[in-house]
């Protein structure tokens, strides 16, 4: 049966990352809310909610009648049972690990664009995201690429563990994509530090059935209600 | 061989949802940088990162030469090493989900003390913490609170999942003496709506092994270092 998606329907957002490796291996799912609307999505969330374990928030997957949330946790998930992920202890947790870390990244990414009060508009708080954005963009994006960059070097080969793409390689390959949109001109500067995490990146967006995706209309393009927004005023080299 | 856990030696900050477990189920560790100091932590973290899979922040957990990194990826592991997990895979994976979701808590914590800017001091950026602390304390608390509530209630054990605990029930111990500490006015007025949660809590508290290490001076005292800090100014009814 298929995987049931639930994510809001217009954004990339923290559903990408799911989207991704479903895309990249083949995996059967129905986005439901791109099919059924948001208002699916939240008729959807209460449902759950009443069964005491639902998600906290989107995106999560539906599978055979019972659920599972949280982005890194879903991810695993489906790393254990589509072959996504290394077999072995060591290097399962090693790669939940960058995982995290990568969820880590993306938290602060929303915060800079919300600092203030993560629920209200970001119009309602731009100086402050304005002081945000500049230590995100000097000093924490450079200390998150460097270690992916080299997490990326500890393997020989084209992805992070063995010589087969992970989960994980598809949610650095977002990452890099997310940061490029958002800050186009830092990211100019940065990106020749980082060649084996771009290499990383490179090889994922060649995965034929992601290549293929990423040409799709099922491919959402960036915009500014998603985690990865573009404000010019907050990008700088 | 006793694990090596290694945080900053003078909050109890993330590295308590480690400690926590580990003394409630009575296994051996150091805790290193108590031991050698904040130098020696550092040094450690240099020594790691120099492998190409060192941890992106405290804490860690050294094992046997190699490291694990990532608060809820450390409990998951030493959930399946040391039964403080259920073995079956659903309840495995919503049990990862909440402390995840616990983990997003903590987090939106340490924003509302550092909202412009994460590496600065709270004393450089209070109007705005007031400001987030606001939306922290009226929507974001009770929203969480609510969620853990009705795990709390999914079960008809004192705990999170089947009648023994597990590290995510130490984990929601720990937020609400977090948040007590925080929010003394706000959480008396909350607390009587999640009942099953306090009870859980009290239930962890009253662990023999945990309820004697509360009581040690390994325990360190809430201060305002670390995650959870009371600044009067920030909480309310």
């Amino acid at each position: 049966m298929a995987y049931k998606l639930w994510y809001w329907p217009t954004i990339q957002g923290r559903g990408e990352f799911i989207r991704l490796p479903l895309e990249a291996a083949e995996i059967p799912y129905a986005d439901c809310a791109r099919e059924q609307g948001a208002d699916a999505l939240v008729e959807e969330m209460k449902r759950r909610d009443e069964t005491g374990q639902g998600p906290f928030a989107p995106p999560f997957l539906g599978i055979d009648g019972t659920g599972i949330a949280q982005v890194a946790n879903i991810l695993m998930f489906l790393g254990e049972r589509h072959q996504l992920a290394p077999s072995g202890m060591a290097d399962r947790y090693w790669l939940h690990q960058l995982q995290l870390t990568i969820a880590d990244i993306v938290a602060e990414v929303h915060n800079v664009h919300h600092p203030l009060a993560m629920m209200d508009y970001y119009e309602d708080q731009r100086p402050e995201a304005a002081r945000a954005a500049q230590q995100f963009r000097d000093e924490r994006t450079p200390k998150f690429l460097r270690h992916f960059e080299q997490a990326a070097n500890a393997n020989v080969g084209d992805c992070l563990i063995g010589n087969r793409w992970t989960y994980a390689d598809c949610s650095l390959f977002q990452l890099v994509e997310g940061l490029r949109y958002m800050f186009p001109r830092r990211m100019k500067t940065l990106e020749p530090d980082y060649p084996a995490l771009i290499h990383l990146h490179d090889c994922v967006a060649e995965l034929p059935a992601l290549a293929a995706y990423l040409k799709s209309d099922r491919r959402l393009p960036f915009n500014e209600q998603g985690i990865f927004r573009h404000y010019p005023e907050l990008d700088g080299e």
